[in-house]
């Protein structure tokens, strides 16, 4: 049957062409779908309620913290992009520009927000007066358009979701703060949810956000050995408050400029979770974040008692609040199991006569294949406890992976050598100079992907620039990126 | 104080100026706020708790009726806005156009979305071959352009936020069945949630949706007595499958188009809940949709155990799952009072040393301003049965308004003065022919807001067109609207 055959079908392996498997589990789990429009993705159903369950449970987190969620226009005019001369630089030659409105064309060209700072200053002016009025803790999940000329689902594309935090602080430590707080909100999520380990630091000169003074950012490894950039936070001092006018009368009254601090995470994660944990059988979903945690799939489903006590075990797992489905079509077990592992549902369970006769079902896990054997009377208790062994191993799994994957480097040709055959991290000192960076990605098409924070990012002080060997000033983590 | 003054301030009364009373509200509560792009709006953390809220409800409402969320392009080539001819008429006079991408002139030029139905054809085009993909049951929530000329906060902005369904059937009658019972799920839920009463009918063809076989509506009144269109569901049998070839082999083996449906609300919503419960004080807020449900508000907050007393009551509220937050500033409770009723939150409480004393405190309902003495001990029943009985007041009294200002009309000059005269909606029976709604609508500025289901709709034998005087097909609800 041609349905059955589409799921069934075998994907490209990861270690023969990853970007293909890629391509093939996001086509095959039915995450995106296609449209005439270029360079821009559909989400579909099996896709959007990954982001809806991440935008959820960020959401919830970023409010504990005092954030307000509000919606600011998509367009930008001109003028206003161009108010703080870093930003515009860095995204004027990446953004889609509105010339007509109706009928007419428009006095001044707009563009579609490719990130809103100018929009939140443009506010921010008209409503911050006092230090009543601060801080301002707000965000918005939206759209942002870059004009991109390859592009990847999840990965990069013209027009992707993501959520800004944009704040306002009286002062520099303030804003200070709340950008390393937001960047633990980020980290923590992407361990404890997506099962993703990272890695937090800060971005060198070189790498961070057009109108900054400084970026973090948590940098997570993808099983092709490839960094990802998996969220940043920016403190962007009081660059834009001078440049956008931004400012209160303080309890001293004296007139003062407010600190900012952006910070967004995007539809991105959803490659994220793809390329760390899935397999060569497709997708594979934490726990936390999969929509379907676990489906109940009959075999010899027309045998009498099977259906009934398969629903039964569903609709126990469901009250137990366990997102579970029966899968009561006419296909077969086979091509069910295989459509549960393509779909990344975390676990599966099988129920026959036979098993029944026992008083048992079987419980399968996505991460590791393993069959566990479990009374009846017993399968609430399993599958929860299940479901967080597997949250934890797949953690574990790709946390032992970024280790294996991470190098030192002694010498700037051991560098080159490992870039060129070893897929991963290399940590190496480095001297503070843009012009090294530059060196090190033209000869091996690494970038600094992190200064790590605390004692692990500095340099000792014999240590010696990876790659000129002048005295080294940082620790950098290095790696090829997405 | 300056900051005080700003919300105690009194606002235009709703009978000296309805529309001066609306942008006081909206600005004084917090609803909107300002920037440089001309006709958006900025939603506020006051606003957007209330789009939170909305969206949350009729999601999970949309859900259970099996809907499933996706997210399609915001962008949409002109080639594909052509296709269905009817539609492209209806919208192209009011898009915004995007012609460059980065610094490249684009091949050809797409507008940002209006609405999706082209987009959702072009991928049910590539994804539905077999009945087995169908239905196809999807929404999204987004945002949306339209070059409006004239503009406000909710009711009519170049951007809104809304969600639009888009589905997709194997029959004439599964879609229109889903078009009435997404229709119902509106209705419903502004009654249930947000407590305003509608009338459920249909558009003349002259009112209903470019490119639609049938579009239904559900219409609210204002407290001006003009009519408010408050969400739309359109059937479009197979027209727009005709004009993008979206056929699927049915199970007796022949090729068929599918037959479609859509249907959207927006943020005009919130415009509704000012307009039909907001009044002299200022907003309003039916205690489901409240985003705060209740304030307390200690009263000499300095005496000795007041602060404690009036935090205690907090959270017991909060536990009991009562939106609820303590009003601890420094400022005058008179201020306090003010405010909770400007920003509409459904109840107070107040609770000072004398109530302490009796073991009491004062529950004010935001309603009716009746203050209600509670013993502390039975503050969570009785706070949690006052929010019911404040619900169904505010929707009792919206009903009871639009029965007041619903009129019939046994002449034509009895029509146009009780158009001129009596705001409300106007029942009048009709021919069916468009060039007496044009009449009517050069005469009185009235429309044709709805023809009721079923009974009420169908004029009787001896009924005349009360503007041609010929014989009457129809009832229609007549009025100003928005």
């Amino acid at each position: 049957m041609a349905q059955e055959k589409k799921l069934v079908e075998s994907i490209t392996s990861r270690d023969v062409d990853f970007a293909q498997w890629y391509t093939d589990v996001v086509k095959k789990a039915e995450l995106t779908g296609y449209t005439s429009v270029r360079g821009c993705m559909v989400i579909k159903p099996a896709g959007y309620a990954i982001w809806e369950n991440i935008r959820t449970e960020l959401d919830r987190r970023f409010k504990e913290t005092g954030v307000e969620n509000v919606y600011l226009p998509m367009f930008i005019p001109e003028s206003l992009l161009q108010k703080e001369k870093d930003h515009v630089e860095g995204f004027a030659p990446e953004v889609a520009w509105v010339t007509h409105g109706g009928l007419n064309e428009l006095q001044e060209r707009m563009c579609v927000r490719p990130t809103s700072e100018t929009l939140f200053c443009d506010l921010y002016n008209k409503d911050i007066h006092s230090y009543r009025d601060l801080p301002k803790l707000y965000n918005q999940w939206c759209s942002v358009v870059r004009w991109e000329k390859t592009t990847r689902p999840f990965l990069r594309s013209r027009e992707f979701l993501w959520q800004e935090g944009h704040t306002a602080h009286a002062t520099a430590e303030e804003a200070e703060e709340r950008t390393i707080q937001m960047l633990n909100v980020y980290a923590d999520f992407l361990e404890d949810y997506l099962a993703i380990p990272v890695l937090r630091g800060q971005k060198t000169d070189k790498e961070k956000f057009a109108g900054a003074e400084a970026t973090y950012t948590i940098e997570s490894l993808m099983h092709d050995g490839k960094a990802l950039q998996s969220g940043t936070s920016h403190n962007f001092g009081d660059g834009f408050a001078r440049a956008f006018d931004i400012q209160f009368t303080d309890k001293d009254n004296t007139l003062k400029y407010v600190h900012q601090t952006s910070w967004g995470m995007t539809t991105r994660l959803i490659g994220a979770i793809i390329m760390v944990h899935g397999d060569d059988s497709g997708l594979v979903l934490p726990p936390k974040v999969a929509p379907t945690q676990c489906v109940v799939i009959p075999i010899r489903q027309k045998a009498e008692g099977v259906m009934d006590k398969a629903a039964g075990i569903c609709n126990v797992l469901k009250a137990a609040g366990i997102r579970t489905k029966l899968d009561d079509t006419d296909r077969s077990p086979g091509w069910k199991f295989s459509e549960q592992e393509m779909r990344g549902f975390p676990m599966r369970i099988e129920i026959g006569p036979k098993d029944i006769e026992r008083g048992q079902c079987v419980l399968v896990r996505r991460d590791t294949n393993e069959k566990i054997q479990v009374k009846i009377e017993d399968v609430e208790e399993e599958s929860a406890k299940l479901l967080d062994q597997i949250q934890k191993n797949l953690y574990d799994r790709a946390l032992a992976f970024r280790l294996e994957h991470t190098y030192g480097a002694d010498s700037y040709n051991e560098f080159k050598e490992t870039a060129d055959r070893k897929p991963g991290f290399i940590k190496a000192y480095w001297c503070g100079d843009e012009a090294c960076e530059d060196q090190i990605k033209a000869d091996t098409t690494c970038t600094s992907r992190c200064i790590p924070f605390g004692a692990e990012g500095e340099a000792p002080e014999d240590a010696t620039c990876i790659c000129c060997g002048k005295k080294a000033r940082k620790l950098v983590y290095w790696g090829k990126a997405y």
